[in-house]
């Protein structure tokens, strides 16, 4: 099997050496091979600086909105590809259309808001002048501009279509130039996404490498870029760079975190609210076999209410078909690797010391077309911690099909135990008593990069607990990185360097108008 | 000696032991001595996060803005006290002003923003609803809430009143209680302002240690949030602590960098901008006796005009007289102490590897009416490097009244110049030319955080190249710390923890209005 190409410098080229073995989710056989060994970084970080940083400078922020939508419309034609690839990493149809048809999404949404809210012009000016004298003669004003950088976007591998657009959507209408590191196991599905998008956008748009980064973050400074999404403790290893502490180069963090989700009390079985909740609980635990930062992992519920809610996620777990994607009746499929298999079952045998498994074993599932032990195939678990001060459900992440019942007194201890998990992505709240609803929204708000209320009135229009949506800002505070992607334009102005003028009016006036 | 008192947990404690002696910049007499040892910093942090926040958490922004307004009001009729004892540290009247006046004002401009810009409420919505649904039962919003956290604030020694309020003002604002660490060689000087305020503001909202804080950062996490001022190497140590790169405590740091003003080629001698150049070059140097983050440490002029520009300041620093603050005539204090003026000294050696001293001799200075080796005092000190692609003066700083005159040839050359500073606070271009300055602030613009256009029709109300306004964002990319604060509401806003809230537009109302 033949060396993943990266793309760097206009050009695909071959790393040397062995290369790390891909192996096919599903079967085990080898997709690819991964190595960027003898790969010149430093030639591509130039590159990207030289003519990337030049060629998107020429274009205005309406320009490269049209740059982003041909990206768009030309990953469009050609995601049965993508989906088909997918099909090796464990995605199942609707799994792929998460990660493909979700990031063609997001850029077409990042698109047309750039096209609606962007000035045609390089520079976006952010207010009116403020007088700093009584004559009128001196006035400050904020500026966004280009920074003299590069986006450096290192990615996960859970979703290697959505996660790499989603970064690069607002990094390229700010003008940055992106350097893309996918995750090794799904690598050859983002490069092939860069291969149906390179040649539509300006040259040094974009670049790929395939493989390990060694030296990168050497050359990365003050005005560049770091976009990060992945393990909270790789966050924290790159967060401890020289580039980012010394250099203060902008480092953003999305890690996957500890997110709940609350029934409230009055959701009793029959009341719509709880199989909102119990459909959701399911579809976060086997949507991408639960390799989703936003799944949830822990399931608050009213004491009293624990056993039923137990009883009717069992019933449908029971339903879900495990399986080779597009297999009949496949309902999920497998984790992208049998390493990733063997972290979240370690994390299992933990979570054991604080819960019982009350659905499926990790060692044991049936599984459709395909064998269970060859490829990444688990079962969906769902735990149950009675013991709510145990330290392991709040802290453990298994990263995999599996969530934790834990149950609940009132909302001060259930705000109480929200935090525990020091921060989160997402949180949300399925209950039809606002009062309720108010009072715990309010009172996690501050550990939450977002809130979803679910109930009766809103469910069939709802976009779900674990998807981000690109008009709203995605990223947590604490063990979910503190960071913040997505929001609109929120982060094309996160890319773009805020600089005070001051001076006369009119001579502001002049700076700041197109020429 | 006795030992400088802390304020924690509502109280005035003395640390234990010796404590490090603090002289007075002017006579060399010991003012105090400075210790934390004993003090109970785990403590003052679990007041902060109960006290003050809920004491905070009572107020809604209105009431918060009153509660600065009355801090401000009392500095205001007892800041003689303050100008008494700023003069130990080597400021003139006039250097004092610019922190206690500067500081006072800036509490009132942010309490006046947020009367004028912030609800009665205690969370900030900051859009109207995003629709997520073609049948509009389904929408997002965002909402700014206070962490449920503390703000630590460490602050340099030049500004002990100001760079401890603008930093107070919008963590106070925001609902964060705070704990300051003022510099040890001013301590003095900001615990009195504390004293001051402390009765005036909630209880909790505000504590200070003087002296080292160990384990401290161990106390905070992903609500917290973390202000510095100081050197770059020391925000560089800070930012490598586990409580930012693993926790994800927010951390701002605004470092002195190597900031530039650049004097345009139509501004030769007999033009105004000459003058006001000139002008703005000697008040940056001797204001605070150079000891300004924001002062001119290059001071770029077109090649032919270097030779006058030189007289011209030869001139005017002829004219300014060192000595101790108050005794007739003094036009510049001392510096902060013995071991800062050796840091200076340490400094100029280095940048004269590169540069020739026009002005000044850094061994030698006339002093009225203190003994100029027992006070810390230093004669303004004007280098000029004619091989600019020296690296000494883009990257060396001399922390007192030294700037370096660099002559440039062309406009692409003098950016290029600019940004071998890695990123600065403040540039200012003095020239009447208005295609000069628009090339020269674009082509500057993302290495600053302000830039000041200074010319004949705005000069009478300029508020001047080293003056932080509280509507502006102050900091600065790269080696200036890449952080940002005031900018109006800016900073409130950064203290705030941004949600996004998802779900039935009536239900989001619900929660987002005040009870």
């Amino acid at each position: 099997m033949s060396i993943l190409e990266s793309y760097l410098e206009g050009m695909w080229r071959t790393g040397a050496g062995e290369g790390a073995a891909v192996a096919d989710a599903v079967t085990g056989e080898i997709v690819t091979r991964v190595s960027s060994e003898e790969l010149d970084l430093a030639a591509a970080v130039t590159y990207a600086r030289r003519t990337g940083l030049a060629a998107l400078g020429e274009l205005t922020f309406q320009q490269r909105a049209a740059a982003l939508k041909a990206a768009a419309l030309a990953l469009q034609e050609r995601k049965q590809e993508l989906y088909d690839l997918s099909a090796r990493a464990g995605a199942t149809r609707s799994d792929a259309a998460v990660d493909v048809d979700g990031g063609i999404g997001t850029v077409l949404v990042y698109s047309s808001l750039a096209r609606k809210g962007l000035p045609d012009h390089t520079l976006i000016v952010e207010d009116d002048p403020i007088p700093l004298g009584r004559g009128g003669t001196f006035a400050g004003r904020h500026v966004l501009t280009t920074p003299r950088g590069i986006s450096v976007q290192i990615n996960a591998f859970n979703f290697p279509v959505w996660g790499m657009l989603e970064k690069l959507a607002p990094a390229l209408l700010a003008g940055l130039p992106t350097i893309v590191k996918p995750a090794t196991p799904t690598a050859y599905i983002a490069a092939h996404a860069v291969h149906i998008i390179a040649d539509v956008l300006p040259p040094g748009a974009i670049q790929l490498v395939a493989g390990r980064v060694p030296g990168l973050f050497d050359l990365l400074g003050g005005q560049d870029h770091i976009g990060f999404t992945g393990s909270a403790a790789t966050a924290a290893q790159l967060r401890s760079d020289p580039a980012i502490t010394r250099r203060s180069a902008r480092f953003n963090a999305e890690a996957d975190s500890l997110n709940c989700s609350v029934l409230g009390p009055d959701a009793v079985p029959g009341e719509p609210e709880f199989e909102l909740f119990a459909d959701a609980l399911v579809t976060e635990m086997t949507v991408k076999a639960g390799q989703k930062c936003t799944a949830i992992r822990r399931a608050f519920v009213p004491v009293n209410l624990i056993d039923d809610v137990a009883a009717a996620i069992e019933a449908r777990l029971s339903q879900v078909l495990v399986g080779a994607p597009g297999v009949d009746g496949v309902t999920m499929g497998a984790l992208v690797g049998l390493a990733q298999r063997e972290d979240v079952r370690a994390a299992v045998a933990r979570l054991s010391g604080a819960a019982s498994i009350v659905f499926g074993d990790p060692r044991k599932v049936e599984v459709a077309g395909a064998d269970a032990e060859r490829g990444a195939f688990l079962s969906p678990l769902l735990l149950r911690a009675d013991d709510v001060d145990r330290p392991e459900p709040h802290e453990v992440e298994a990263f995999g099909p599996v969530s934790t019942l834990l149950p609940y007194r009132c909302s001060t201890e259930l705000i109480d135990l929200i935090a525990r998990g020091e921060g989160s992505l997402t949180g949300s709240v399925v209950s039809y008593d606002h009062d309720f609803v108010r009072r715990i929204v309010l009172g996690a708000a501050a550990h939450h990069g977002r809130i979803l209320v679910l109930d009766r009135d809103s469910a069939a229009e709802s976009t779900g607990h674990g998807t981000p949506m690109p008009q709203l800002v995605h990223g947590g505070p604490g063990r979910a990185g503190g960071g913040e992607e997505e929001g609109g334009l929120r982060a094309v102005h996160a890319h773009l360097r805020r600089t005070a003028l001051q001076g006369g009016p009119a001579t502001l006036d002049t700076i700041l108008s197109k020429e």
